[in-house]
């Protein structure tokens, strides 16, 4: 395989965009990062985007992107697998460099989430329909099942398993507000938090990531012909994916996500690292809960004690591992097919040492790692500057 | 790049399966692949389908047939290029396997079309939405403009045109009337076509492929490894993809299909052939014109010659270069997002010479070409024993 580089990158606000469709979203996306890579052209393109049908009636967005972005007549594909869509993405782009097949490949990511449509229902696709979605369950009725199993596993006190929880959204929301081109950019505290609207039990509003419109889009070419464009040569040093079963039910341990586990082990070995080699860390928190049993999978915390990792400032910027410096998917939005491939994008931001106030210190070797539903696919990403 | 060689095929009966879902068609191609094979593990999935959303409230299908194939944890995608779904996967799972990332990777294409959905409005999504669909444009429509167009761009008499069209029909449902596993398996005859119900001016129920249930799987591998397997190596020597504008109406010409003239242009340069060295061909016949056009833009014919290729004899099984020897979309059927997989299963079984009455005679080098939307995008493969 060749080695492969992220020589661009570019992503929109995210929020709740009305005055912008499925294609500008993209197209502004994509055109930052071909500016910021500094390429005159592209051969070959990637579209993550989970349900654009159920969003917007518009499928075959590898094709509507290309000719939006002016780019006919290249390959375009859509790549799906629910929020972890634009993850896989840019492992598929990835592997199109690899093999020697393009040079230059972007890779973006997008979901247009206010339309009209039901958010709720659309997302709910990502479950199984037939014994999960069609007999009434929502991905916060999921994680909040997988939250009250986390609390009887460990058996966590209501009122500490409430306030560690909260503690997950307080950091990301800190990390949020300084960047710009976060959903929310307010400050939280755990009050905030244990106040605020119930979901689905014990999840509460500021539990959940939002529903959010935006895209962001990478450029990846060979390591050899990034020396062209860049000084910074920040490498894919590897991608790891696995699955698991769709039904949250069928799961050996609702809480321990064993599809985090088997794409991380992947990519730790592919880059011949282990947990205590990354420096920093975006993750997958679809909510709250989510992240705890993320940073637990990927080997950062043992069973049970990712959940005091953000009280006790151990996931913080400053922390031992610092995790979702953008702010997560809880505070700079979670438009889903987008999702993976921003992840990216901070990562390179911080490998490039221009994140701003949310600058990791001597941040060398970043990891991604996005989700799709409860946990039934997952792609975990390692970048590192060479 | 590692060459690629294609060791297994499945599929399903295609047509109007009422009793059987979106997994278990898929799952049921996937293991006849598997089995065909004979290999005793995969390293990777991938799924293409066009608008399961649409169709069956379900995205996330790497993962659901990852799953129910019984192969968590192994990864797992869905592709997407509308009705190039199947195409487009192929071709992925192919860079996935010539990267050196996997050895073992299987390729399924799959849509579940009879669900209660509204199957013209589902596959409308394949369209432009806001600037096609929403204003009431649907395929048959498109296609039938550009039948029009064609029959005034090369001054044809309406009865001439009318009779040659029918024939790509005719020759289709003789070829698969020979195929146990299509949707028809009657003959028909010109009268029967031009006698059918006028589904848009001037396309008849007869020009139309049709509403279709359906899986085809591949299994994939190195050709050095392929040599464990089988004796007859069937390998990938080409993989071309191109998009165009996903409007008809922004075509520089509505009845040229540069995106196949693209696509082709690129899988013949790889295979270092020309069209006259492919021995047969499987081709997007969504609708009789779209034969037509398709096999002037892979150069089989000249312009404004493949409307009589059928009448004359010269796509016919003894033909010089026989088309849609499966019966085709039309006469075989066309469940969207396995169509092009199931293009890929009629060439194997063309080249291991054992496509039984259909079969083609010194079938050495096939081409498949599979398209989304009115010409958005498309995929071309080549394939020859070796």
């Amino acid at each position: 395989m060749r080695e492969v580089a992220v020589i661009g990158i570019g992503i929109t606000k995210f929020g709740e965009l009305w005055n912008k469709n499925l294609r500008e979203l993209f197209v502004e996306a994509a055109l930052k990062a071909i500016k910021d890579a500094g390429v005159d052209h592209i051969d070959s393109m990637y579209v993550g985007c989970m349900t654009s049908g159920l969003f917007a009636q518009q499928e075959h967005l590898g094709a509507l992107m290309a000719d939006y972005l002016g780019q006919n007549p290249i390959p375009a594909v859509r790549v799906e697998s629910a929020c972890a869509s634009g993850g896989y993405a840019f492992r598929l782009g990835f592997f199109e460099v690899a093999s020697g097949a393009s040079d230059i490949v972007l890779v973006g990511g997008v979901e247009k989430m206010h339309t009209g449509a039901d958010a709720t229902a659309a997302l709910a696709a990502a479950a199984d329909a037939e014994y999960e979605s069609f007999i009434g369950a929502t991905f916060p009725g999921l994680y909040a099942m997988m939250a009250v199993a986390y609390k009887e596993k460990y058996n966590i006190p209501d009122d500490v398993f409430r306030r560690q929880l909260a503690m997950v959204a307080v950091k990301n929301h800190e990390n949020g507000s300084k960047n710009p081109n976060a959903q929310f950019r307010s400050k939280i505290t755990v009050d905030t938090v244990i106040n605020s609207t119930l979901v689905a039990d014990p999840l509460r509003l500021f539990d959940c990531s939002p529903v959010t419109d935006g895209a962001a889009a990478v450029i990846l070419c060979p390591v050899e012909l990034a020396k062209k464009y860049t000084d910074t040569i920040i490498k894919i040093s590897a991608s790891g994916a696995a699955t698991s079963t769709i039904q949250l039910a069928q799961r050996k341990d609702m809480v321990w996500l064993d599809v985090v586990e088997n794409a991380a082990k992947a990519a730790y070995k592919m880059a011949n690292v282990e947990p205590k080699d990354i420096d920093f860390a975006e993750v997958h928190d679809c909510f709250t809960i989510a992240e705890v049993c993320v940073i637990e999978a990927l080997g950062f915390f043992n069973p049970g004690e990712g959940i005091k990792a953000a009280e006790e400032g151990k996931t913080a910027l400053d922390g031992e591992i610092p995790v979702n410096t953008s702010g997560g998917l809880k505070s700079k939005g979670h438009p889903v097919g987008a999702t993976g491939v921003a992840q990216i994008v901070e990562l390179v931001e911080q490998l490039r040492g221009t994140a701003g106030e949310r600058q990791v210190k001597n941040a060398r070797r970043g990891l991604a790692q996005n989700m799709g539903g409860s946990g039934a696919s997952c792609t975990v990403h390692i970048l590192e500057v060479v």
